[in-house]
């Protein structure tokens, strides 16, 4: 009665590099946070439908995995780290301090078509500050955004920001607000579509004038400041919102390098509830990949839980794409190799030797693993190599004597030999 | 419309005291993990039901969160890391090498009564080497598990083992090898319900004699040599079982301090699957919430997916129970301040300075926040005492010009001023 052995479409196994790998990234993205003052929380994966999915469901319903539990009550996987989030905020307000910044890395749940290569189970990375307007906090955002991809090695990073209030004046000003969601919907698709056929649906929508200034406003292009005086002009003139930027442009030169944040104002995040600076990320050669971090400043996070209002900023960066990304870029996250040294078995009769010079090493900070069996050394030397482990440690009865081991570089079969364990400790840190 | 925000009985948000403390856990954890050649992996959170469950299901079945996917699919959540890890090596076993050494971190989900204080969803914490049978392969999991205790900082570790092909031999001798599940299930309880009732629990089930043979066994104590010399006696003299024990005794006195490893016949594991050496680890000071890490040898992994044997050696950490026995303890695990330093806002004119000074601070790899509302400095110093920040740093349109911060230890009220930021830097480090 064997069972096939078999994974659900859209869900993955990790295999041990590419574990180590995400694991890595993870790291130093949370020591990242953790700089900046940004605390981890967590939520469960199951929670009251109702809770995650407001009275009624809706249409994210489909793509929600959702059921009764034992105890018939009405459960879902939440499907992102927002909604949790807004729930958490108004749960535990008296417990907590505003502003809050949280992270919170882990798993979400889409019941999606995989078809579009997209995953059923996959890792959010959200970061937020709830509980402030303030310029500091979009600044802190933007820093925090710039700081993370700089610490992964990536050879650049360009934040592109806008401001939706802008937009949104911008359409008033026109007569079009009552008009922006489906504005904002063909504007999304610029660059699929093209400029001229972007001009005639946005001319069928509202009128020609208007269609032309709107594509005015999405490419202003220029310094941060002439882009700036552009859509400022375009919207009316200076208001709040625009003002926003320009503390935002004044504020850049003493804190990032030249060019690092550009104000794009293409940038609308489509139909998301943002309200105020919206941002995407890029990665220099690497940008067909697409945002690999995007976010924006938001009315109010708990209004479904709370009368409360909690304004705040925030990002995510799509962990799998990042992936993609610096696959592409080629940049290494660290150190992927399983263990530095393998202490190959020559004798059984060795074995407790064998750990204890596995124990040296480690004490040392160096991560040793011991073969358990007395196989050939050639067939233990490829065990190594298929693991990814440069170096083997060879000792037999006379080395054991003596109180040295052979060390090997794999990859050039060189050898070194009758080393003692402090020069052998060395020999590892040099060569592996 | 409001939802009342709730979450579901048995199951935890966790607010940043507790998630940076569990992390940090987690993090030295798995660093142990690596020093000793085990990998990570990770495996869907849902799972076709047969899958996980084998045809029929069973009385596992009431504890898992079971339902029907959108493609009718009969799917489960994961209710342990065992079952995922087996179909894991069943499908991946061409792409993999063994033996393999896996670790696995992550949050299983179970149905259960939580009136026992049981949680519905919680992390557990695997570790295995499988595809080999050996003696050094023992060793490495009791290393591993005395290695990974002594680096959370714990003032003593003891690991209790045994041997169930000892036990099973015993059982044998006596006649009673097809009531082996029985008398398992009566030893299981002994320390609950006394030696006297055992006794005559045992001697309804095969006979007075055997009865308390069963508990000499047992009971036996003395050196590790003298007890096992005691149930080898027992068991009808030596075996290839109880020649395993008496190795993994020859070779500790070289591997672990005296007294870490204590044989203890009473550890039986239940009715659990196991089949060779079986353990317990107990931290000293905390013995009374029981075992913090179980484990032991098993026969096979993969029969249900796969007609390869797979056999393999392994334990499994509670971080739970982990967490309740550091907390008896008062063991720190390391740090668990949000950040060092709170920039406090004294000037909004100032905001990118605040910043700047921030980015100073956090390329010498201090975690530094800035506060971003101009609000009165005792409300600003009160926040960092309530996110357990214990410096703050001020600086006005003066130590702007002059390039100076002030610093504040808040538990003291202590000033020190005028500090230049490498100053400031260094008194962070002492103070912090």
């Amino acid at each position: 009665m064997q069972i096939t052995p078999k994974i659900l479409k859209g869900f993955r196994d990790f295999l041990p590099d590419g574990e180590i790998r995400r694991k890595q990234l993870v790291h130093i993205l949370e020591d990242q946070f953790r700089l900046f003052g940004f605390v981890p929380i967590d939520t469960p994966v199951l929670e009251y439908a109702e809770v995650l999915l407001g009275k009624g469901g809706g249409e994210t319903d489909k793509q929600v995995y959702r059921f009764e539990d034992h105890g018939n009550r009405d459960v879902a996987m939440r499907f992102d780290l927002t909604v949790p989030f807004a729930r958490y905020m108004a749960m535990h307000r008296n417990e907590l301090y505003l502003p809050f910044k949280r992270f919170h890395v882990n798993k979400v749940f889409r019941g999606e078509n995989t078809q579009r290569g997209r995953y059923r189970e996959f890792m959010q990375c959200d970061f937020d500050i709830v509980g402030t307007e303030t310029l500091s906090s979009d600044l802190d955002i933007i820093l925090m955004i710039v700081s993370a991809f700089s610490a992964l090695g990536v050879p650049g990073v360009s934040v592109h920001i806008s401001h939706r209030g802008v937009f949104n004046q911008f359409l008033q000003v026109h007569g079009a607000a009552h008009q922006s969601e489906e504005i904002l919907r063909v504007v999304d698709k610029l660059r699929k579509v093209g400029e001229e056929q972007t001009l005639q649906t946005l001319t069928e929508l509202t009128d020609r004038d208007t269609a032309k200034k709107t594509l005015a406003f999405i490419n202003a292009d220029g310094t941060y400041q002439e882009i700036l005086d552009t859509i400022e002009e375009l919207s009316g003139g200076p208001g709040p919102e625009s003002t926003r930027l320009r503390e935002i442009g004044e504020a850049l030169p003493e804190l990032v390098p030249d060019n690092t944040v550009v104000l794009d104002p293409s940038i609308t995040r489509g139909l998301d509830y943002y309200t105020g600076v919206v941002f995407e990320t890029f990665l220099t050669g690497a940008e067909s990949i697409g945002s690999v971090c995007s976010g924006g400043r938001y009315d109010d996070l708990v209004s479904l839980y709370s009368r409360e209002s909690m304004p705040g900023v925030g990002a995510s960066i799509g962990l799998d794409r990042l992936l993609a990304a610096l696959d592409e870029l080629e940049v290494a996250t660290g150190d992927t190799s399983a263990a530095e040294v393998l202490i190959t078995m020559q004798d059984p009769d060795l074995t407790a030797h064998y750990h204890r010079i596995a124990t040296v090493f480690r004490a040392a900070g160096v991560r040793a693993e011991v073969y358990p069996d007395p196989q050939k050394l050639g067939k233990q030397f490829a065990f190594a190599e298929r693991k990814g482990i440069p170096l083997a440690a060879i000792c037999g009865p006379e080395e054991r004597r003596k109180g040295t081991v052979n060390l090997r570089v794999l990859a050039t079969r060189e050898n070194k030999e009758g080393l003692d364990l402090d020069h052998a400790i060395e020999a590892v840190r040099n060569l592996a």
